[in-house]
């Protein structure tokens, strides 16, 4: 049963407002919540009765069992498989130091919740652990997010930040990369296996004030190499290839 | 002016039987419909008198001057900056032997128009003319895919073909590569110049009936080698790491 409390709740945490306020996020769909409760703790899990008859449910705090129709109410699912969970975000203590021995990522208002989520996607494909965002960019916790990142929020870790502080402090012990139309090109330049790559803004890319920070100014090349074609990959793109090239040094 | 059969000859274009038929696909917004005139024709150019008051019109078969509201009915756009262009596509014919003296990508079944729109992109980042799109893919002239390809396929051919049967002939002269999930490192693997990326569907990658056609057998390393992580790249993100492996070994 699902009481009308419970429905205001769980809808509330589409806005991030109640997101920060609960420190709780929804996440749907049976591999995806199965995933995340592998490093969340679930508060509250719903569930309609076909569902049940055909999955074991998680852990969770409380489980309800919603009818269709109910459940329906608190689904952003086209076609939901009837199961949604409310999960409780953890925080993550990191010294500067441990940051300092692994390789990043920083988000610079990166605005679009698609890009986000597969970029969280290439950082767990690539071995990278953490994310640090900046308060302008999209929220990792809103549900599209999270959908879009498929599983990879249970092993990558996304902290908001004061992005401009921290690179402040983090530039004095380790680079701090950016891509630019100009720089070193990215398979010539000396990468190591520590650092931040900073992403930019899909429209605008990295901000004057972020980029006064970067220690490393990296480009992509285009080919043939100075050939005119599209002005600008796009930023998970662009992710992706960075991330691939540093991790290509390693092995 | 914008007649009622003008209006509804433009908003048959956002169907594919049409777009087939009458061999003319549609594209909005001031710098995509500047940047596609460089290749194709433009048979009819609708603008709002705004629009023109502060922009130059490319040449056009037809100019027509639409005000807002009428506009509105043909554009596809939340905020239509009032230039939208009706486009004949281009007949490109190229023999067997020109299409095997390049590296191109072959399309198995993409289904999502924006990630169609960021292989083009990509495609065009890399210096990749030719792209062959089996005829159950997502539509390269599909407005949602022309509006993400953001000009690329003014400079990349999409060719809609039997893909199975091209392949079949294309394998003998030269490489047909694809990737899984268990095959050759494509950061050890030797790559040439020439050949065709065989890139799969979003959720089922390569299809049966294609993948016996693949004549190399590629995987993208995740790291560290072997970590269980995201089980798959998006397909768009894979095309970017291919695409520039490919281009990496010849600069």
């Amino acid at each position: 049963m699902l009481s009308k409390n419970k429905i205001k709740l769980i809808t509330s945490l589409n806005q991030k407002k109640f997101r920060d306020e609960t420190n709780m996020f929804i996440a749907e769909g049976t591999k995806l919540v199965k995933d995340l409760s592998t490093t969340f703790r679930c508060e509250i899990l719903v569930v309609t009765p076909e569902w049940l008859d055909n999955n074991t449910p998680i852990q969770a705090d409380e489980l309800l069992i919603a009818n269709y129709e109910d459940y329906k109410k608190i689904s952003n699912q086209k076609n939901p498989q009837g199961v949604l969970a409310v999960f409780r975000k953890t925080a993550f203590v990191m010294s500067l130091q441990e940051i300092c021995s692994e390789l990043s990522l920083a988000l610079d208002e990166i605005q679009d919740p698609g890009n986000l989520g597969t970029i969280i996607r290439i950082a767990d494909w690539f071995g990278i652990k953490q994310i640090f965002s900046s308060q302008t960019s999209a929220d990792a916790f809103a549900p599209k997010v999270v959908q879009a990142s498929m599983g990879a929020l249970a092993r990558v870790r996304v902290h908001e930040v004061d992005l401009p502080n921290l690179l402040s402090e983090f530039r004095k012990k380790a680079p701090v990369y950016g891509t630019f139309l100009k720089g070193q090109n990215i398979y010539t330049a000396p990468l190591g296996s520590r650092g931040i790559v900073v992403l930019g803004n899909e429209g605008n890319g990295i901000s004057a004030e972020i980029e006064k920070l970067v220690t490393e100014r990296l480009f992509i090349p285009s080919f043939p190499p100075g050939n005119s074609t599209s002005e600008s990959l796009n930023v998970s793109v662009a992710t992706a290839l960075v991330c691939a090239e540093f991790r290509r040094r390693l092995i």
